[in-house]
This record gives C-alpha cells, sequence and structure tokens, in this order.
C-alpha cells in the first residue's frame, strides 16, 4: 500500500504545508518509505521528481519541502512496495505524453493478476501493476478519442474504463493532464477544499501550522485530496467507494458513482481471486486504522 | 544557440564537477540563462530536473551541484532560446517513452522550416524546433524495428535519419537510453575520456579542480561530451562535421561519417534557405568564439 496526495487549484499554489505533512509518513510516521515522487504542471510544462529512497531522508524531497513551487495541477505519492521492486522505475508518479499533453498518474492499492493486453503505443518502463493500469488507461484513452477531448467528455471516457480495472482489486489513483485532475476511490480517499475565508490548518504528521488567510487571496481556491487526512482540524471528506470526482479549478466538479458497474464485473471474477481481494482491503484497512492511532498517539504527546 | 553536456559512463558516475562548470554558461560565463535540464538514468528509471530559471541561480541545480547522483549515462543542456518562448515545456532533454525505455534528447543548434509529418504516438509538448525533431526521431525509430533493438542496430537506422533532419540546419545532439549515448556533430561538439591513469582537471568557468585519480578506481571510464570544452588541462577531441559516434561503457565504439548523405540533401535545398542557414552557423561560430575569448580572459585574470 501506499498514500496518494494531489492538488487541483484555481491560481497556481505551492504544496510545501500539504507536502511537508505528507512526506513524514514516507517513513517517520508512516511506512511508505519505498520511495516517492512528486510532479508539479507549470502550464503544458512539467517538473517531476522521484527517488527511490524515503520522503524523510530524501535531499530531494527536503529541497521541495523549503522551495515554493506554484502549480495549479500537482500529484506526489509516497509507496510501500506491494508489487515490483524498489527502485527508481516503480517509483510513482508515472509520466506518459499523449496528444502532446503530459499525463500524471499515482496509484494506491494493490490489483491482483493484473495483465492487461498493451499492443500499442504505452508500455511499463517498471514492473508494478499501477503502471501497467496507467499504460492500459492511456492507451484506451487514446482509443476513444480522435484528437483532444474535453475534461467532460475524458471523465466519460473514464467512467467506462475504470470498472475494468478496480474490479482487479484496490484502485485508488489520482490523473491529471493539466487541465483537471480526476481521483477514484476504492477503498480511501479523502479531500477538502480551502477557500476563503481561509483558516488555520495543522498538521497531524508534524508540529507545524500555518494561517491560509495570511497566505491567500480571496480568489484562490485548492482542492486537496490524500488518502489520510493531513489535518486534525479542517472539515475532510471521505469520497464514496467506486466514486469516480473530477476536479477543476479548486472544486469537485463531476462525481460519478461507478458501484454498479463494478459489481457487474466482480461478480464474474472466481471465487478464490474475490477472496484474495478482499483479505488485500482488510489489511489495508487494518494498516490505515494502526497509521491513525500511531499519529493520533504522537500528536496528543507534541501537543 | 544553447550548449549540451553528457556522460556516458562504463561504472555509475557522479558529474557534480563537469554540472558545476557547464552550469556557468548558463547566465554567468556565457549567455545561456533561458532554461536548463539534467536527465540522470539509474537503471531503467530516470531522475529529470528541467527548469525555465537560469542555471546559476536554480535551486534545483544548485542542489545537483552539491547532491552527486551517480549514474552511467547522463544528459544536459543550458538553453538561449532561438525557437520556442522562455517556458518549462521547452526546456530540454524531452523525454519519451518507447519499447517500454525511457528516451532522453537534447539539441544545440537552429533548423530552419523544420515541420516534419508527425501520425503518430510522438508529438511535441513545447514549441521548439528541437522537440519536432525528438518526435520525428523516436518517430522514424518505432516504425523501424519491430521489438527493441540492439546499440549497433539503433546505430544504423539513426545514420539513415539523421541527415534528413540535419540538412535543414545545425543538428548537434545527444540521444540515450541508458544503454549508450549518440551524439552528432553538425558543427561544434568536442569529447574526452577519462579513464586510469586518472589526472586534474580544472574547470575553465569556475574556480574548481578535481583530482579523479583520487576519486576514481581502476576500472572506472567515463566519456564526457560537451559543446566547448570544460578544463583547459585535459586532451578534448572536436567531433568533425556531420560524424556521428555512439558512446558505450565510456568509450567512443561506433564512428559513422554522415557528410555525403548530408550533402546530397542540402544539395537539394533552394539557395535562399543555404544561405540562411549558413548565416546562422556563422553567427554560432562568432558566438562560440567571443564566449572563448571572454572565459579565457576571465580564467586568466583569476589565477
Amino acid at each position: 500500500m501506499c498514500q496518494l496526495l494531489a492538488l487541483n487549484c484555481k491560481t497556481p499554489t505551492d504544496a510545501t504545508f500539504s507536502f511537508t505533512g505528507f512526506c513524514q509518513r514516507g517513513g517517520r510516521t508512516d511506512e511508505h518509505a519505498d520511495g516517492w515522487g512528486i510532479s508539479f504542471f507549470e502550464g503544458k510544462g512539467l517538473r517531476h521528481f522521484v527517488d527511490h529512497e524515503s520522503a524523510v531522508n530524501s535531499p530531494v524531497a527536503e529541497l521541495i519541502r523549503r522551495y515554493p513551487i506554484k502549480s495549479k495541477n500537482i500529484v506526489a505519492h509516497v509507496r510501500k512496495a506491494t508489487q515490483g521492486e524498489i527502485s527508481l522505475e516503480n517509483a510513482h508518479p508515472f509520466v506518459r505524453e499523449l496528444w502532446g499533453r503530459n499525463w500524471v498518474f499515482a496509484h494506491n492499492g494493490d490489483l491482483k493478476n493484473y495483465h492487461p493486453t498493451l499492443h500499442g503505443q504505452f508500455r511499463p518502463v517498471g514492473t508494478t501493476d499501477s503502471e501497467r493500469a496507467f499504460c492500459w488507461l492511456m492507451q484506451e484513452i487514446a482509443k476513444s478519442h480522435a484528437g483532444v477531448p474535453s475534461v467532460a467528455e475524458l471523465t466519460l471516457t473514464l467512467k467506462d474504463l475504470i470498472p475494468q480495472i478496480s474490479h482487479h482489486g484496490t484502485f485508488n489513483f489520482v490523473l491529471s493532464n493539466g487541465d483537471a485532475m480526476w481521483a477514484h476511490c476504492s477503498t480511501h480517499l479523502h479531500y477538502l477544499v480551502r477557500e476563503y475565508p481561509f483558516s488555520n490548518a495543522k498538521l497531524m504528521d508534524d508540529d507545524l501550522s500555518v494561517n491560509f488567510a495570511e497566505l491567500n487571496n480571496p480568489e484562490d481556491r485548492a482542492a486537496v485530496i490524500v488518502t489520510v487526512p493531513l489535518t486534525d482540524n479542517e472539515h475532510w471528506r471521505a469520497f464514496a467507494n467506486n466514486h469516480l470526482v473530477t476536479f477543476i479549478d479548486g472544486a469537485a466538479a463531476i462525481h460519478h458513482d461507478l458501484e454498479a458497474a463494478h459489481a457487474k464485473l466482480s461478480a464474474q471474477l472466481p471465487q478464490d481471486m474475490r477472496d484474495a481481494i478482499a483479505l488485500t482491503q482488510a489489511q489495508a484497512v487494518e494498516a490505515l486504522a494502526r497509521y491513525k492511532r500511531n499519529t493520533l498517539a504522537a500528536s496528543g504527546a507534541a501537543s
């Protein structure tokens, strides 16, 4: 299992506060020490940092905590290896180009026996189930549209494609092409929208507070998507399971319930596969509960 | 015009010394202040850093000068914009995936009226002639081989493809897929091989010396490819014009003279286009001569 962090913003926003808390889960407050990565869109361009070291020890992560990079779409990931060895090519986020645009993807979960037919232009460099799923998504998106589709059209395409992957296991993911952020929840994903009037926020994983009212302008707005809430004094919303949410300009703009399509395909799986997936998901629930207990305990000790 | 730096090494090698001198040309000792970038292969994985700030002022470049990243294939670039605005998506090196491998490309030069037919899986994200050339190379490489070819086979393919681009103007470039480094010289490119017994080296652009004998083992070997030599006490070799050299394991392994194919295609160009290309190349020669005079003068003053 891994953890995800993504920001979709109305105006270019720096993620140093959220990333600082998130990094602690990459080896200090949680066990996701098998690599990390973060991608920042800047117009059509991309700054992309990956490392197979733990996020708490990486000099590159330290730079990003200190150096504010402003972006409207940011995708970050800390990794606890389940499939694929610990190596740079297995670090999320993954990037591909399609139609002259960069596409960035990060995954939290575990897909069982997932070996899609990849006959086209997107092939995995590493050995993770996550990159295979991303390559298949990109291949099918490319086949579904003759040219660059709108965000609404892409959302409809993803709505059809996601259940074909998600019934293989846990498929919490974020995807961005710089225009929008798509987030899908199989089991665990939360979000909040920081907007006017802004308030204070205090990290759960680090002794750090910030008053966003002092840093932001009234027109700023940022949606923050994360596996487990980063702060203990803000209103985080849990995604419903098997829901796809499209974030545009810092707001949750389009919601799709994929439960029925997911359940239909899940029912076709053999019983032993369904049992294996359920076991993995139960282990993930337990790991997250353990992490929350530990973090809250540590947080209490420090206050 | 821009400047290129690339390393192809027998064993994983850090490039902090060469990159430190090279960075000075990104705004201090020379005028290439319109962005920079560097890519490090690590196995099949890639660390890729780009910035549209000047290399001398960029916090990310500062990190890389201090933080040794060991790699067998490194590609770096400082940019002086000729075509395409100053933006992140126009910063070299460019990266694409083909056959589950990363491919990295950086270009020094200027291609006149170069708008190749890009019908396939590689499209430029930015607006430079360089990225168009890279996309066309990748498209044609993909069409030329059913699966992953050997380094020797790829070299033969490049030998056929390069003149089809180089007759449009100046096409000094480096390309790597992590297995080898291909370097092509239209007008300006130099290389040296650092190997046992290693010696001292002193940067021309910075007050920095290093004794490679103290840092390296006898089995280490690194080929350093650069637009203008980085040091004034090592034996740099100038590439012959219109030559393609394939570097493997830190040595210049395969040489191809593309002069005849290049000249044949150049002769088919209209006279005004040939004049425009010759003018651009003369301006580049003058800019490089001016840079060498200034650097040597500054170097003399500091000693």
